[in-house]
């Protein structure tokens, strides 16, 4: 009894944090880990293709690694050594990003925030709102919006029955709206996240949809986080900015990143643009509570990755960085047209690196456990996006050509067997 | 009017922050350089030495940045290349680091978790501890303990007349008490941040201290967030972590940073252990949520940098970095002779890259002025890091030789004709 108490130790008297008590079973992709680890464990020959977390798998072009090199290589040097940068990034790389991406939109440098990487931006924004803003999110969506909300207090408990957070407004983006959400049923709330091309459906919001989006955030004092970390990827003419819309530098903040247009996942490099124009109720700028978040919590992006950020937009940059996305769009159209061909209703894959799939009458986490098991491939559950996903699976074309073709050639070969196919047999 | 509004832009209806209305002031380092740019502007011509920051200025070995560059190549191969990492980083590094800095002390690779740096582990540990805990600080301390406090929530506001926060207990660390606070004059809190050797005195705490610092969150139930950044530098014998005191693991968590010891500041990394043994009140364990606070907030260390942290700790990288801090350690010993051969009582030095100096009968800000305008010297105010630090100033020792040198004999040249000298005839 001593012995085993000695073990444990005795624990302090410091509570856990309520916030964190609330968040529902883990994280989505360990969860998706640990049922591929089960799967391996039964059936250990089984060679998986991972189509699950959306990791980025083809090589950053050399233009871009060289420059980071010679950055590395600098530091050794007295001439090229530099230690702290500035928290908000290096101003060259600040205004690539402003000349480059954002060029006919008026964004300054100063508004740029170069990060280490959308997630960790998001967590920062989530600090600099506080616990006491309601906030709106796409439902599906990614799950960092809601578990962030919840981290920093600003949700009420999961509702096991709804699969939803008490106090977070869910916008239902389906297919029978198009995934974009009817605003005349979303309630005010201060903040709202919307990503386009959307992760996880891969579908792009159209300008009229914005407008509309933005007219809602004006109506109703909103502030619009709108997640771009996808928008290189479209080709369809859709906005790759929020600030495309007249009047978003009022209610919209942008974040964006590095990750999927350069592979830049482990690299770590994306931006936040909070416009001088946006403030709070009381007036003041929601720019200088954001400068001061970054100079507090965050410690500036890796200066080898800034070099690298640099490199990116560069002319050649640019386009090798086009050439890799064009390489996963491909990839995503084969699978599309595999799921098409073998009737199922799939969405998305023409202006993002995802397809969104429908598996009528499953769950989510059944059609995951279907595919696990039949076809050897990993996917993400779209209930894991959020109560809408339920029946949908997240297919992402971040793999290497020969593996998506032999997950389409896989999924021909189980799914046109009659009992298994799509839409038509399943419930037989 | 019209046009006027329309410059402004009409603000959203989002409530700013509480917690950051809170704030005080700047961060202690903008205020730092506004000064100095305003000193630039009166006298354009003065070559100032920064002293201020405390950031690196010497090369990174090259067997380090070596390793680097053969990443940043090796992410432009089919090999080579890595996309997501796991958000606690590469289990070699973890590995590296819990063998070779820890090699005695029992704590796991799994236990730590690598990160881009101290600063935004700290931020980190704030949203995992949540608006709840109850703080207490060493006096002086790292400016963001405190502000990370106030951002989430867990403080009242500024007190003007006392130079602090409301709810927060502030340990005094002065001459008179050898640095280390009278823990009977210490209410109980939740948590408590211990930075050793301290930044900003340079002086590092004992092995006897830090037993009663173990003993005094023992009794209290606290959890102790301990800072070991500059623990690299020391020699002396004292800890190098405070899980070399027997019973830490149960009431300790320890961050970390390669910025100071290897000259990381600008390749950002760091690491935070948590100790499995170490719980919530409610007996659940903290690594739990550590776990979760890390994959829902963070995306990893850069993967480049975390080959430059294997680096650093082979034997040719230990070696090399212990080549890097005697250097800036030897400038420490420069600047501390330099203050005490004037008349100054001037403590740390010699465990740590910093000097903390004594200016009689004058405040912080004044004494900071008295140096920046007559010796062109920027240093660190010491009351911009607690109010015990009122009437120091920290001088960094992170600079070239040549510059230490040159700053030594501007002191002896305007301290030593008899109006200026430090101790003496101030006031008179």
């Amino acid at each position: 009894m001593a012995e085993r108490e000695r073990a444990e130790g005795p624990a302090t008297q410091v509570p856990r944090n309520t916030n964190l008590r609330k968040l529902h079973a883990g994280y989505l992709f360990p969860e998706i880990n640990r049922r591929r680890e089960a799967h391996l464990l039964k059936s250990p020959q089984a060679k998986l293709i991972n189509l699950g977390p959306g990791d980025t798998t083809e090589p950053i072009p050399p233009v871009i690694c060289a420059a980071m090199e010679l950055k590395a290589k600098a530091l050794s040097t007295s001439l090229g050594y530099t230690g702290y940068g500035f928290e908000p990034g290096l101003l060259s790389l600040r205004s690539a990003i402003a000349h480059k991406l954002y060029s006919s939109l008026d964004i300054k440098p100063t508004e740029i925030f170069v990060s280490d990487g959308a997630k960790c931006d998001i967590a920062r924004l989530q600090l600099l709102f506080g616990p006491k803003v309601s906030v709106a999110v796409q439902d599906p969506c990614f799950p960092v919006y809601v578990d962030t909300s919840v981290i920093v207090g600003q949700t009420g408990g999961f509702l096991d029955h709804l699969h939803q957070y008490n106090n977070v407004a869910y916008m239902r983006c389906t297919p029978e709206n198009s995934f974009f959400p009817d605003l005349s049923l979303i309630p005010r709330t201060d903040i709202i996240f919307f990503c386009s091309p959307s992760n996880p459906t891969g579908v792009a919001a159209s300008k009229t949809q914005l407008e509309r989006l933005v007219g809602f955030a004006k109506a109703n004092g909103s502030i619009i986080v709108y997640d771009s970390a996808y928008a290189m990827y479209i080709s369809d003419g859709s906005p790759k900015s929020i600030y495309e819309i007249p009047g978003a530098r009022e209610v919209a903040v942008e974040i964006s990143s590095f990750s999927k247009c350069a592979g830049f996942a482990g690299v770590r490099l994306g931006w936040t643009i909070v416009p001088e124009d946006l403030r709070y109720s009381d007036g003041s700028p929601v720019i200088d509570d954001c400068r001061r978040i970054m100079a507090t919590c965050f410690g500036g992006a890796s200066n080898i990755a800034q070099a690298g950020g640099i490199a990116c937009l560069s002319m050649e940059g640019l386009i090798a960085m086009h050439e890799v996305m064009a390489f996963y769009k491909e990839n995503a159209q084969i699978l599309l047209k595999t799921f098409i061909s073998l009737g199922f209703k799939a969405y998305g894959g023409a202006d993002a690196p995802y397809v969104w799939v429908k598996f009528e009458g499953r769950t989510s986490w059944d059609a995951f456990s279907e595919v696990l098991e039949n076809v050897n491939v990993v996917t993400a559950p779209g209930s894991g996006f959020g109560p809408a996903g339920e029946g949908f699976l997240r297919v992402s074309a971040f793999a290497h050509r020969e593996d998506i073709i032999e997950v389409s050639n896989r999924l021909k070969a189980f799914y046109t067997s009659s009992v298994n196919q799509g839409t038509q047999a399943f419930g037989i």
